[in-house]
């Protein structure tokens, strides 16, 4: 059951380093403090190392990169590394630019992440170079469907034995895997994909999960994966119910995150593994 | 009837890419998801023309301009422009600055826009450098009043011809005109002017109006124009059935424009053609 | 009575030039609108001198500093000081590393500030360099409880006597000082440590009330402080009503900051004078 994982975030009130896109910040920041944990934002290279070395874990967003930021995130990921920190990298629109691709590229080559998240079309262009991502949506081309499923688990924990990190591919349906396990997951709901950041705050939420659950990082992806789509779920009733609209249902989302608790988790998660 | 610009968009879902503000970055990208399109956010010079060229149209917004995204402004636009890309400049506060003010001229010598959405002043500033910005809002002397109005729509007009772009200036009435023909909009509410990126997010959904609607780009204008009014409007009865105030606005105000439809427009949309 | 204060930042309506961070910006803008005053952004060196010459007052905001915006926040506040106009310094992570100790210990060296608003800690940092900052929050060892109260007041006393400057430090008790004397204000609720920039935001709208209000620095910074404690209040109990959570929490304070006035104002302030 993956409830105790979202107990031990509260428990353990990790704080996170988070050098993230600036268009998602106030929404990661939102969305850590509501499951438990605390952010801190900062992306300058005179104080990236000393900050992430007061954190329990770091998030590297490359949403908006540039040329100030990517050398912050090898410096900041690097000290990590060294003192044994969970990172976790999201390839926000890698395939949509050479900048993106190689920065992407770069991280992975230098870092040790311990998770990976992004949609299907991002994922398929670090592993393969072969996504075609439209601007920062998976291409409907790279759909997980039920038939591309057992490819796509497969492809899953291929790259997760690459590369020693744990891979969370999310969509409607989302597969995170390591090497030899993976969970199949099916909470969610569509409007998510109407706001911007859904894929952002779940990075950063997973990374306080990690932190808090470094013996079990599979299993703290996956209760990370499903309590962001259960609580998407339950939002959008909230917004049906109220005639509301995507932002508001942005702002349910997190409120349902504050207000989830483990036996919610522990009932409302729905997940094979394969 | 202005409706089918608005289902135009949502057949198409044009990716616009965003060079904006850090202030209001959040809602822009969330007003074009609730619209039907897709927002990238890019601003580092190392990929813009890269990313403007898988979008359909360009959105450039000068509120936090600094060193670093104004060359990104220029190498963006000049892309925009050889693949015959629409764009929309949003002169965020020129008059306000010496670098805004010739940063938006340098902008208008060196780019050929579609379209230029502003307050009265903001276009003022850049038509005859007579302007007087109140920071980012309109100067009282300035203000579009029905005595002042036929000038106004004549001098919009003249600045049409002058840059070959569709003018739109935004206020409690809203005038969109080319050389020959303006729409006089008298959709809207006062407390739009309490939250912060109303402008912002007009200019950046009309960029996905005019992008979905090439051919027509004085109608599109107007109808993204109207439908922000109109979505105003509606917000505004919300938020006084629920006393609340200016930060729930905006939520209403971001449902709205995700649940209006081509009829509701086609009714709402309060306009004179002169 | 405070109530005076916020129908000054009304009547007013002073525009207020903000050099802050990317993370809670846009809840910084809105709550300045919310209050009645004008926010404008602006944090490029070409710029900021004059953006801040045609403003009222300047806000000061280190969370996201970098070495771009570091020489923005000396150059504009010069010119605030050469103008005569109120500064607020919010240092937020002073303590954290290097670069934010030594950054506000050079923004206090270098410009005359009228208020600094922080966490204990933070303040700590900068008047005896012996805060232990957790992140950007308060350190629990730092706490303000009833046996340390007498002392941290005798503290910001000696620090505002020390800087020529009022100190505003704020958690669950909140401490207003002068040279001569202290506002100890309890209005506030817990969950406003659950939300991002609950400080940002006060700091923002302090900036309000002390340039409408510049010759009673104190008692605006207090009438500010109860303000957002007293809205804090009314938020929650609208975020419990709703069953809600942290994120429609940050919509309703801001809301209820668009709603107060004068007699509420002056009802529900709670603090006594030492």
């Amino acid at each position: 059951m993956l409830g105790k994982y979202l107990d031990n975030v509260r428990a353990k009130s990790p704080l996170i380093h988070n050098i993230t896109n600036y268009v998602t910040v106030n929404d990661c920041a939102n969305i850590l403090l509501a499951c438990g944990a605390s952010p801190i934002m900062s992306d300058d290279c005179g104080e990236v190392e000393e900050i992430t070395s007061i954190c329990g874990g770091l998030n590297i967003n490359i949403g908006t990169l540039n040329k100030e930021t990517i050398p912050a995130m090898l410096l900041a990921g690097k000290k990590a590394n060294e003192l044994g920190h969970p990172i976790i990298l999201d390839p926000v629109g890698a395939g949509a630019s050479a900048l993106r691709t190689e920065t992407a590229k770069r991280l992975l080559d230098e870092l040790k992440f311990t998770v990976i998240r992004g949609n299907i079309s991002e994922i398929k262009t670090l592993a393969v170079g072969s996504g075609s991502t439209k601007g920062v949506d998976a291409n409907v081309a790279d759909a997980v469907t039920e038939d591309t499923l057992e490819g796509v688990v497969a492809f899953a924990k291929e790259f997760s034995k690459a590369t020693g990190t744990v891979i969370a591919i999310t969509g409607a349906t989302d597969i995170v895997a390591d090497a030899n396990r993976a969970f199949v997951i099916t909470n969610g709901h569509p409007v998510m994909a109407r706001i911007t950041g859904s894929g952002c705050m779940l990075t950063a939420m997973t990374a306080a999960y990690i932190t808090a659950n470094s013996d079990n990082v599979l299993e703290a992806t996956a209760a990370a994966v499903c309590a962001m789509g259960l609580c998407g779920e339950k939002a959008y009733d909230t917004t049906a119910k109220n005639h509301a609209g995507n932002s508001s249902f942005r702002n349910y989302l997190i409120d349902e995150i504050y207000r989830l608790d483990e036996s919610e988790l522990d009932k409302g998660a729905r997940y094979t593994i394969v």
